[in-house]
C-alpha cells in the first residue's frame, strides 16, 4: 500500500475535459491526481522556413509551468529570460512522441503547436502532457475535417504515457506522484502506441543503478498503465475515437 | 444596446472562485464574461536586497497570458527571451494597484509575489488581473493571520478595476468585451477603492482624442462598475471580508 | 509658494531650440527647468514588415537617458542587455501620442523614427519629450515637404504635455521638478491637442488616491501649462507652424 | 555487414588518451571511429551556492562542439547567444551519469567541471562524451589523492556508454556512425556500470516504434560494447583503475 | 589641401567646455570639428567584488552613440540587447588608456565611471572621448580633493589621443574627418602623455597595409596633434591643470 | 636569458599540422610553444545579406578558448549568452586581418568562416590564430581551385602575426609566453606581409608608456620573427606555397 492509498500497480484518478477554452482548434484540462495541464493544439496555416514547398505538415511543442504550480514558486522562464535545460528536455520529448503517430503528410503545409501549460504539478506533468496533448492533437485534426480542410484523420494510433519506478523500498511502482518521484531510487517515462509498441523510454537512476529484470518489471506495469489510459482517452473523444487508424495502410 | 446583448452600463458576467489550485497561499480564478484569469498570491520570506533590514514587507506582480489565451496564438515570451513592453506595463500597473491599499509595515520582512496568468482572454485582462489579485492577496493575508505570521489584515480598503470607454459610435461604455475594445476610439482603465478614490487612471485615445465633458461620463461609469465588483469580491471572501478596514486609522 | 520660487499653477522655464544636431531631419534640444533632451526625428524609406504594401507610414519612439543624467549613475540599458519597464512604458506613450495628431496616410510608406535622448534629468522627462518630439517631428515633416517626397504637412493639431500632481501638503501643482515627483502623493501625466482634447491621461496615486474633485483640479492645471507650452512650440518653429491643421478637414 | 565493414555487434575503434592537455585535472582525448572529443575533467574549490556548508561536493558536466566538427557548418552558441535543447540534453545526461557513480560526500566542498568539447563529429558524440569524461574523472580524483586532498577514490564502478539502434534495413546494431544515426528507425543510448546495471536508458522512435522483444535485442546489444569500452578505460588508466571499487561498501 | 581646407598637419577646431551638466562629479562636453562628445566621469564609492579589500581604486569607461548621432540612424545597442563589437573594442580602449595616467592606489576603495556619448559624430569620435573623458577624470579628482576625500591629485600626466592615417591619395595626415576616415587606406589612433611617451597605438590597414617609413611619418603627425591638444586641455582646465603631476615621484 | 631558456630575439617552437579534422575545407592545428589552436576554414557557398550581389566574397573569422584551455577554468561564453570585450576584439582582429591579403573578387558570392578555437593556452593565442588561420585559408583556396569552383588562389602574400613586448626587466623580447605576457609592461600584437608591411600593429602600455625608440625596436624583433614564421607557413604548404602571389599585379 503506498503513502495515498493506491495498490503499486494502480494509476491515479485521471480526468479529461474537453474543449476547455474557447480560441484553440483543440483544448484538453487533463487531472491525473492532483497534477493538472492545459493542453491547447494550435492550427497555424504555414511551416516553418526549413520545411516550405514540401507540402507537408509540421508539429512541435511547448511546455511550461505556472510559477505557483509547484509547492515552491519558480520564476518565470520569461523573467529569466531563458528557458531551462528542464523545460527544453520535456517540449522536446513531447514534440518528439506527437511526430511517431501522426502522417504529417496528410495535414498539409501546417503547424501545429502544442501548448502545455502545468496549472498544478505534484508528479508525471510531462507523462500528463503527453496524454492530453494526444487528446487536442485528435481535436484539432477533427475540426480540419470538419472544415474540410484536410480530408482523413492523419492519426494512425493512439498514443499515451505515464511513468513508473522503484521506489525507495524497491518496490516496483507505476504513476508516480510528486513525494514518491523525489524519493524515488529509480525514475522512467515511457510513451507507447495501442499497438503496445515503445515510441520513446527515458530510463534514470537518481544517483542509483537499475538491472535488466527491473527494467522488466518496470516495462510491464507501464504498459498496464498506458492501456488504462487509452480507455479514458477514448471515453473523451467519443466519436471521434473511430477516426484514429481508420486510413491505416494507406 | 450592445453586440452581446448588454446595457451601456452593464458588466459582464462576473464570477470569482477561491482556493482554486492548491499550493498558493492565496489562489483566485477570476471569470469575467469569456476572460479567465488565474490569480496567485505567494509569500516568500524575505524581500529583495534593496528593501532588506527596514522590517516592512514587499508586494510585486507578474502578468503573462497562455499563448492561445487569444484568438491567434501569441508566441510564449519564454522563447522570445524577453517581456514586451505591453506586459511590463500591465504588471507594473498590477502591483502598483495593489501596494495602494496594502501597509507594507504590516506584513514584515515578506514577498507578495502575485501571478496573473490568462488562460482565456476577452478583453479586459489587466483590470480582471486586479480585480481577481486583490482577492488572492486577502487570502494569503489571511493565512499570514491563521498561521499567527502576521497579528491583522494589512488591508484597509477594497480595490477592483475595470475599463470603460468611447465605441465606435461615440457613445460611453462599460466593461468592454474583445470586440468593443479593437474597435474603441478611447479607452481607460480605472482603479479604484470602496471610498470613491481613484488609485490608478488610465485614458488613451486610441488614434483619437477625447473632451474634459467624456472624460467626467467615463469616470461615472467606472464608479459604477466598480462598486458592483466590490460586493463581488465581498461574496467571495465571505468572513474574511470584513476584516478588511478593521484596523483602519492605526 | 513652491521650493524652487514658483507659484502652484507656474511652469518651469522651457526652452527649444531647433536643428539642434546636423544629421536628423528634426532635431530639438528642449530645456524644462534643468530637465534636459535632445528630440530627435529620422526619416527611413521604408516600413516595417507588418505595415508595408499599404501606402501609408509608421511612427515609433526610443526613449533613454545618459548613465549620469541623474544625481546616481544608473547603468546602461545597453550593458544590462535588456530594456526596463519604466523605458518601455515612456517609449510607448511618446509614440502613442504621436501618432493621434500625425496622418500617417499622408508620408507615404515611411518611418519616422522618433529617438529621446535625456542629458540631464531633473523630473517630467517624459513630458518634455513628447513636447520636444512633436517640434522635431514637424521639422522632419517640413524638410519631407521641401524635398518634395510628401505634398502637404501631416499633422492637424498641436501636441504637448506635462505633468500634474498633488504635493505632500495636498496642494495641487504644476510641472513638477524632481523633488516634488519623489514626494507627491498624485502624479499625473497629461498629453493634450491645441482643441483641448486629451490624447492620454495617466494619473497614479504612489500608495496614496484622489477623489474626484482632485482630478478636476489637476486638469485644469495641465490645461493651463499645455497652453503655454504650445505658445513656446510656436515661437520655436516660426513660419512651419502655420502649416499646422492647414489640411485640416481634407 | 555494415557500410563501414564492422558486423552488427561490433564496436569502432575506440582510442583514449590521457593528460591530453597540460592545465585540467583530468585531460582526456577519446576517438571512436571519427568522433573525437577532449573531455576534461576541472576541479574547483567551492561548491554552488545551493549545497554550501553540506560538507560534500558536486559534478557538473558542460558539452559543445566546435562549430565545424560536423559536415556542415554550426553556428557558435556563444554567437547565438543561447544553448540548444540538444546541447542542454546532453550535459544534463553527462553529468547526471556521472553522479550516479562518484560518491560526493568523498570530495568534499568541491566541484568537478567536466567539459566535453567535440573536435570531429561521427555519431555518438554524447556516448563518447560520457565514456571518455569517465576517464577524466578518475584522473582528476587520482590527482586530488595525489596532493593529499581526498583520502581515497570516490569512484566504486566503471561508467561507459555507447548507443544501440534499429537500422532501416530492421537490424540491431551497435555503435552507431553518423550515416547509420540518421537514417536509424529507433536509437537507443545505454549507459552502464560494470555491475551491468543501468545508469540511464533513452530510446527514441524516431517517427517510428519499437516493440518489447526489440528493446531487448538493443540492450544486451548495448552490454557486449559497454563491456569492451571498460576494457579500454582500465587499459588507459593503468593503475588507477585499481582505485575503482576498492572502497566500495564503507 | 583637404577637402575641409586643412592642411595635412593641422587639427580640427577643438573645444572643451567643462561642468556641461550638473550631476556628474566631472563633466566636459568635447568638440572636436562636427564631433561631439559628453564626457561624465561619475565616482561611486566602493570597488567591483574582484578589487575588494585591496585598499585601491577602479577606473572603467563606456561608449555610446545616439541613434542618430550619424548619417544614416543606427539601431540602439539597448534595443539590440547587446554591444557591438565596436563599442566594446572603444570603451576597452579608454578604460586602458585612462588606467595609465591615473594612480589608482591613491583614490582608495572607489570607483570611477567614464561615460562618452557621442551626440554627433564627423570622425575620430574614440580619440575625441579620451581627450574629453581625461579632463573629466581631473574635474572628478578635483572634486574628491575638495571635498576632502582625497589627500592629492592621482594623476601624474597628461592624456590626449587623435588619428592619423594615410589618405586615398597616400599623404599622411592628422585628425581625420568622417569623409576620409571612409577612404584612407590606413587609420592609426595614437594615445600618448605630455612626456611624448605612447599608451597605445593601434595601427590598421583597411584592406591595404603601410611600411615602417610610413609608420614613423604617422606617429609625428600624431605627436605634433596630441602636444595641441594637451594646450587646449590645460586652457579648460584652468588651475587645476598644475595639479597634474605635482606628487609625480612619490 | 628568459625564464624558459630563449634568447630576447628568439620564438617559440612553432609547428603547423594540415588537414587536421576531416570536415573543414582547411583544417590547421598550430602549435606556439605550449599555445595550442584549431584554425578551421569553412567555405559557405553564399555571401550575408548587406553582401549580396556584388559578385564578391567575404571572410569572417571566430575565436574561442576551450573552457580549461587556461590554468583556470573560465565560464563558457555560451553558457553566459553572450562574448566577451576580448573574445570580440580578437576575432574582428583576425578578419581584419586576413580580408587584406585575400582578394575577395576572386572567390565569387562566397563566405569563407575562420574559427580559431584554442585548445591549449600559454599567451600569444591570437597572433597564433592568424598564423595558422592564413594557413587553412590558403588549403580552402586550394580545395575551390581543385574543385575548379575558381580560377585562381586569390591571395597574394603571405600573413602571420607575433607578439613583443618590453619585458619587466626592461628588455624588449620576441613572442611572449603567458609568465612574460602577464607580466609585461609592454605588449604589441604585429601582423606583416612578406613584404614586410604592416597589416595591424597594436601596442598597449599596461599601465605603463612607451618610447618611440622603444616603438623601433618592438617593430625590429617582431620583422626577425614573423619572417621565420613565413618559413614555417611555407613548409606546411608544400607546392601549395607556390600559388601565393603568382597572380599578383592582375
Amino acid at each position: 500500500m503506498r503513502n495515498d492509498g493506491r495498490q503499486a500497480d494502480q494509476l491515479r484518478n485521471v480526468e479529461i475535459i474537453t474543449n476547455y477554452t474557447k480560441h484553440p482548434e483543440g483544448s484538453v484540462f487533463i487531472t491525473v491526481g492532483d497534477t493538472k495541464v492545459i493542453c491547447n493544439a494550435s492550427v497555424e496555416d504555414r511551416v516553418p522556413p526549413f520545411m516550405r514547398g514540401q507540402g507537408k505538415g509540421w508539429i512541435t511543442a511547448e511546455y511550461a509551468m505556472l510559477p505557483r504550480a509547484t509547492e515552491k514558486r519558480n520564476i518565470r522562464e520569461s523573467s529569466k529570460g531563458k528557458i531551462s535545460g528542464r523545460t527544453m528536455e520535456i517540449q522536446r520529448l513531447i514534440g518528439r512522441a506527437l511526430r511517431a503517430v501522426i502522417d504529417l503528410d496528410k495535414i498539409g503545409e501546417r503547424t501545429i503547436w502544442v501548448d502545455c501549460d502545468v496549472i498544478q504539478a505534484d508528479g508525471g506533468t510531462r507523462t500528463a502532457s503527453i496524454t492530453g496533448a494526444f487528446v487536442a492533437v485528435v481535436l484539432a485534426c477533427s475540426q480540419l475535417i470538419d472544415e474540410e480542410k484536410i480530408n482523413e484523420m492523419p492519426i494512425n494510433h493512439f498514443l499515451a504515457a505515464t511513468s513508473v519506478g522503484i521506489a525507495e523500498n524497491g518496490e516496483a511502482i507505476l504513476d508516480l506522484y510528486y513525494e514518491e518521484d523525489s524519493t524515488a531510487a529509480v525514475d522512467m517515462n515511457v510513451v507507447m502506441t495501442d499497438e503496445n509498441e515503445f515510441v520513446e523510454l527515458q530510463g534514470t537512476g537518481e544517483e542509483a543503478t537499475f538491472s535488466p529484470n527491473q527494467l522488466n518489471e518496470l516495462i510491464q506495469l507501464a504498459q498496464k498503465g498506458i492501456n488504462e489510459l487509452f480507455d479514458i482517452q477514448k471515453d473523451a473523444l467519443g466519436n471521434r475515437a473511430n477516426l484514429i487508424g481508420e486510413n491505416k495502410g494507406e
